[in-house]
C-alpha cells in the first residue's frame, strides 16, 4: 500500500516511543528587526538534509544508528511572540517529562527563551552556553520585552548572574557590554575560554543554545544580520563537540534564513551542524 | 554647502506646512503567515521611483505640479501589531487634523486598521473601496484577532454592515465568504460593479485601500501571497481614476514585498500606480 | 504524543484506504535537454501550497470535502529513464487496481509515459487530451527514444493515430508538425476546437497532461522551456474545468521548475491548477 | 579534426559571403541612467537560443532555410559613447555595401544611432520606425547629448520632421511629448494606428528599430527600465510581421537585461522575436 | 509635525557646520568592463547600515560620538567619465577647503582619480595607501585613458614615482607589473610590507584608497570582478586600523556592486568596514 | 571582412594543428542525484574567463605563451550516461592518439570515468590524483551503476588496487570508507600526504581529476552538493601546482553548477583554477 509523505531529517527516522531525542522546528521570526524569514528554516533544513550523509567521518558515527525522532514544526502563531514562548516551552516540557532529550531548530534566537524556561523549571542550578555574533543583551527593542535582541537578558533574568557563557561575541551596543559586565561571561570574537568552561562546567546541567550567525558570513551568508568576522566551520564544529561533552539538557540552532541562500550553501551548513550536533550529544545522553 | 541626504518619492519633495497630501510609510509584517518582507516596500519604492517620469500620459498631469510631502517611514515595533496599529491611527489623525490627505505605503495589509480607525473617528458614514485577491475576513488567524487576513473584518466591526465595497476577491475560505454575505459588498475577481457603486458612493467619504495583490502575479510576483488570476495593470489603472473621483478621505497601497522581485518589475509597478493615484487623487481633494 | 511530520498538498491528508483520488510526485528530469530542475517541483508544490486556501470560489468547492490521499514522490533512479518510467508505470497500475485516480506531479514530461502505460494496458480505446506548448513528436533526441521531447510520439505508438489531442501547440521542429498530420489533431496556439473534442469524447476514457509550459511565461516564468505566446491563466483553468467534464482516468501536471521561480508565482499557479484540477475531477469520478 | 568553439544565434551558421542578413551585437550600456547590464545581452540571447527551435508556426518557416551570418559582438570601449557609436557605424556601413542586411542586437537604446547614421547616409528619405515604452526625445539627459533618453531627438536631427513613427509610448517627461509635436509620429500605448503607417510607408526605405521594453513588464521583466501597460507578445508579433513587409533597409532590438532575468523567460522572448523578425525580413530583403 | 526622511549611514547624523568628516557617495560605473553596478552601492550601504551597530567591540568606539556629516550622493553623468571625475574634484575640494576629512564611496575604482586630484593640489608630497587585488597600471583600455583599469597610473602621472604603495594585488597583465617595477610599491598578495611602509610614512599626508575587492570573495563575493585569494576579513581590519594611525587626508571605498549580493552579506561587510574605517580615523584627524 | 564569433577560454585561441593541448566541455549531469546544473560549466567559464587575466602572478607565466586549443563542447545524449561516456573516451583517445593533453571541463564527476578509459587504455601502469570533498565510492546509487557517486569504484576496477589517491574528502557512507581500505589511498579533509604521494609517483603516469568542491563553500558555493569544511583557495592552489610537477597524461575539473553561483564568484573561481592549471601543465608536458 502506497506510503504517506513522511519528511524527517536525514537518518532521523524513529518513532517517538523509541527515541531519546527529539528535534522540532520553531518556526518563529516575528520579532525579528532587521530581515525575516527564519521561519522557512526548520523546513529548509530537512529538505535539504538530503544533499548530506548519514555518517560523519569527523566522529566516525552514523545518524542511523541514533534514535531520533523528528516532530516536524510547532504551529506558532504571528505577531504574538509571548503565546508563541508559551508553545514553545510547553512542548519542550513534554518532552522533558517523557525524558527525551529536545534539540530545536529555529527560528529567530527568541526561541531559545520557551526552551530554556522549560529547562531552567526542570533544572536547578542551570547553565547556558551560548554561541552567537551578537550578545542579544538589550532590556527591550523598540519597546518591547520580547525579542532577538533581548533574548539573553530575559534568560539571565531566569538564571541570574554568571550562568551564561557567551562565545563569538563581536556585535552589541555599548549598554550591552556594560550592563553585561559582572553578570554574563562574554568571550569576545571566537572560543577562546572555551576549554576553561568546559572544565568548569563537568557535572553541571546545560542548556546549549547555537546562533549560527557566530559563524563568519564567509561560510553562512544566509541569516538575517550577517556579521563579519565570525569563527570558521572547523572552529565551530570543534567547539560543539567540546561542550557536547557537557551534560546538556536541551539545545537549539537557531538563525538559519533559507531567503538569503541563493546557493544553498548556508542550508547545508546548518544541516552538516546539525548531524554533527546529534552525533555529539549521543555520548552525553 | 553640502546638503544632507532626503530622499522622497519622486517628485514629492514639497515641505510639510505647504503640501496637502503626505505620503507615509508603515513598514509592518508581523502577521504575515506565509512570506514576509513588506516592511522593505516603502524603502524599495522610493529608491526606485527614479525609475518613471513625474508626468503621466495617461493623466497629462505631472507630480511635480502637486503639493505633496514625504514623511518617510514610523518606526513601528517588531512582534507587536496592536502598538503599531496605535501608532498608524495617531499619525493619521495628526494628518487629518491639519488638512493632509493621508497616503499610507504598507507593509502588510493589517496597517490599514490603524488608518481606517482614524478615519472613522473623524468621518461619520465612513465607506470603504477595498481592492485586493484575498477577503480578509476572518475572525481569527491561528488565534491572533489582529492580522492581515482578518482586517476588513475588524474593520466592518468599525463602520458596520455594507460599508466595505471589495473588489478583485478570488481567494478566501468558505467561511469569509458565507459571513461576509449581508455585511460586505463583495465583487469577485474583477471590477464588474464598479461603475454602480462609484454611483451610489458620490458624495460620501471614502477610505481607499489597495492590496497590490488584486494584479495578476504575471505583473506583480513581488508580494507575499501571489494569486493567479487578477486583474491586469490596464484594468486596476482604469479603476484607481474610477474611485479617486469619489470624495477620498485617505488611502493606501499594500503587500509589495520587494525580497520576491528580483527583476525589480512589481516595484516599479507599485511606483507607477502611487503616481497614477496621487495625480488622480489630486482633483478630488 | 508529539506527531511525525508529514507533509502533504494542502488538504489531501486523507488515508490511503479511504480516498479515491491519489497523488504523488514524480520527479524526473534526466532527459530533460536545456534547463534540468523540475525534479523538485512536487516538494515545492506541497510547501507553498499553504499559501493557498482549499477553497475554490471558482467552483464554490473545498478540497477538505474530498478524499485525497498524498503518497510523496516515487524514489526514481538517476540517468536512467526507463526504469524511471517502470517505476511510475508499476506505480500508477497499482492505484488503478485498487480504484484510485491517479494524480501526477512531474517532473519532465518523459513522466506521463509510465503513466499511460498503465492506463493504456487497464483501458481500451484510450484518448489523450495534452495541453503544451510543445508537441513532443520527435522519434527521438541525440539519438535518445525516450525523451521529453519524444514523450507524445511514444504515446502515439502506444494508443495509434489520432487517439492525441494536442492545445496550446506552439513550438516543434519542421518534421514533427509534418509528421503528426493524420495522426495527431494538433490545435494550435491555444484551445480553439476544444468544445468539439468535448463533445466528441463524451462516455470515452481520457487521460488528460497538462504541461504547464501551455501557460504564458509571463504567468508562468519558472519552467525549463518559456515559451512566449500561451494561454492566460482564465483560459486555462476554463480549458481544465471543460476537460474534467470527461471519464478522467488519469492525470497529470509537468514542468514546474522552481529553481527559475524566484518569486514563487511560478509555483503558486501551479499549486492552484492542482487544487482546481481535484475539485474538478471529483465530479467526473 | 577537433572543431572550434562558434557560438551562434540558433540557424545563424552560414559564412558571411554566402548570406544576405548580418546579426551582431552592440554590447553598450554606458549612458544607461537607471540600471545598467544591457551589454550582457548579444551573449545571453546566442547562449538561450537553443531553447527554441528554428521552425516558426507562426510563419511556417524555418531560420534553416535562411542564409543569415552571425558576426558576434563589436568590442566597443567602456565610458566612451561617441567612439562605441562610431565604431558601430563603420561596422553598419561595411555590411551595406557589401549588401547584407545588418540586424543589430543591443546593447541600450543608444546603439541605434550608429546604425542610423550609415543607413541614413546610403539611403535617402530614410524613415523610421521606432517600439518603444520611451519616447526618448530629451536634448540631454544631466547635460549629455549621447544618451539612452536622447537617442529619438539625434535621430530626428538627423533625418528631419515627420520621419519617425513611434508605437507603444507610454512613459517621458511632459517636455518631449511637446517638443514632439509636428516633429514626431508619437502613437501612445500601443499599435493603433500601425496600419496607416504601413501604408504610408510602402516603397519607402525604412529603419526598424524595437526596443523591447514595449512589452509589457509581465512577459517582459527583465529590462533595465520597466514599464508597466506594455503591449502583449502576440500584438508585438503582429506588429513586427506588419512592418517587416515594409522595405526594411537596418534593424535591431534593444534593451534586454539579462542581469533581471532570473528565469530566463525575458532572454527566451528576446529570442522568439529576433527568430520571428528574421524569418519576416526573408520575404522583404 | 512630521519630519522629512533624510537617510544617512548609521550614526552620522551630524549638521555640515558640526561635522570634521563627510562621508559622500560617487556613484560612478560607467567604464566598469566586466559588471557594471557599483552605482547602487553608496544607497545600499547607507540602506543596510541598520543592520550593524554604531559600536565597535574591535575599537571600543561608537559612531555616536563622532562628528560625520552624510552628504548623500553627487549627482553625476552617464557616460562622461571625464565631467564626473570633475565633479568629484571639486566637491572633495569644498571639503577639504572647510577642514572636512572627505570619506567617498564608490562606484568604480576610477572616482578615486577626482579625490586625489583635490587632495593633490591642496597637499604637497602626497602619498597613496592603495588597497586592491588589481594593480589598476594600464596606460589605456580599449583606447580609453579614464578607466578603472588605468586609475593607479593618472594617479602616478599626479604624485609620481614610489608615492603610491600598494597591497593586496594578485592580478594585473605582464605588462603592467613591468611597468609598475621602480614606479609603485607593490606588495602582492597581502600585507606583508605594511608595518614598513607604516613606519615610513609616518608625519606624511596620506590618502588612503581601499578597493573592497581586495578581499577574498568568500567575504566578498559582492563586487564586478571577485578575484579568488584575497586576504580575511580580520586581516583587512587590522590593516586599515593601522593605516589610519597616518595622517589621513582623504579616503574612499570602492566596488561593492549590491546586484551580484544576493544575501546581502557583501553590503554588511563594507558597512562594517566603513564604521571601523570612520572610528580608526577620528583619533588620527 | 566580418569575423565569426569563436568563443575560447581566455588567451587559448592556438589553433589545433599548433596546440599541445586541448580544453574541451562535457556538459553532462544526468546522474546527478541532488541538484543539476553543471551542464552549464563549461559555457559559463568560457563567458565569465574575460573577468580574469591571462597572466598568473602567482607563476609569473601567461596563457598567450602557450598552445592551447579550446574544443568547445561535445553533443552528449540526455538520459544515457553509457552513451555520453562513451563519447567522452573516443574524443580523448583522438586527443592522446595525436598528442594533445586533453584537459576536460564538466559537467559532473562522472565524465572522468571516460576519460581515465581512454588513459588507462593508452598508458600502462596509471595512476590517478583525486581531489574531492566526496568519495565517490559507491557500488551503485539507487541500482545504477554509472554515477557521480560511483565513479572512483569504477575507475578503481579499471586501474586496481591502491592506484588512486584521495585528498580532501570529508564525505561518504560507512560503507565507502570501509571498502576503501586496502583499495584507495584516501587522505581526509585536506592535503597531509600530498608531497609524500608525489615524491612516490614521480616519473609515473598520472591523470588528475578535481572536484572542484574540494573547496570549501564559502569560496564555492556554487556547486551541486557544497559541503563544509573544505581546503581553501590557496591550499588548492599549491597543491595543483604540486601535482603538476608529476607527469600528467590528462586532467579535468567537475561540478561547478554556475545556476547556484548568483554571485558568479565561483564560476571565477574555477577560471582562475584553470588558468594556473593550464600554465602549471605548460612544463610538465
Amino acid at each position: 500500500m502506497p506510503k504517506r509523505n513522511i519528511e524527517t531529517f536525514i537518518g532521523c527516522d524513529k518513532r517517538y516511543d523509541e527515541a531519546n531525542t527529539v528535534i522540532f522546528g520553531a518556526p518563529l521570526d516575528t520579532t525579528t528587526s532587521f530581515r525575516p524569514g527564519t521561519r522557512f528554516a526548520s523546513r529548509a533544513i530537512r529538505a535539504e538534509s538530503f544533499g548530506i550523509e548519514t555518517y560523519s567521518p569527523y566522529q566516525d558515527s552514523d545518524l542511523t544508528d541514533l534514535s531520533v525522532f523528528d516532530g516536524g514544526d510547532l504551529e506558532l502563531p504571528f505577531g504574538n511572540p509571548a503565546e508563541a514562548l508559551r508553545m514553545i516551552e510547553e512542548y519542550t516540557k513534554t518532552l522533558m517529562s517523557e525524558n527525551k532529550l529536545p534539540v530545536m531548530i529555529g527560528g529567530e534566537h527568541l526561541v531559545t527563551l520557551g526552551a530554556v524556561r522549560a529547562a531552567a523549571e526542570r533544572y536547578k542550578n542551570l547553565h547556558i552556553i551560548h554561541f552567537d555574533a551578537h550578545c542579544d543583551l538589550r532590556d527591550d527593542y523598540l519597546g518591547e520585552k520580547l525579542s532577538h535582541a533581548t533574548v539573553m537578558r530575559r534568560i539571565q533574568e531566569l538564571v541570574g548572574d554568571n550562568r551564561i557563557y557567551q562565545f563569538g561575541i563581536r556585535s552589541g551596543d555599548k549598554e550591552e557590554f556594560l550592563w553585561g559586565k559582572g553578570r554574563i561571561i562574554t568571550n569576545k570574537f571566537g572560543f577562546s575560554g572555551l576549554a576553561d568552561t568546559i572544565e568548569k562546567l563537568k557535572g553541571e546541567n546545560v542548556y546549549f543554545s547555537i546562533d549560527l550567525d557566530i559563524l563568519d558570513p564567509s561560510i553562512f551568508p544566509g541569516t538575517g544580520t550577517p556579521e563579519a568576522g565570525g569563527v570558521f566551520f572547523a572552529e565551530l564544529l570543534e567547539a560543539i563537540l567540546c561542550v557536547c561533552r557537557l551534560n546538556i539538557v536541551g539545545c537549539d540552532i537557531t538563525e538559519l534564513s533559507p531567503v538569503y541562500d541563493q546557493s544553498g550553501a548556508s542550508t547545508m551548513v546548518a544541516c552538516k551542524i546539525l548531524r554533527e550536533l546529534l552525533l555529539a550529544l549521543k555520548n552525553g545522553f
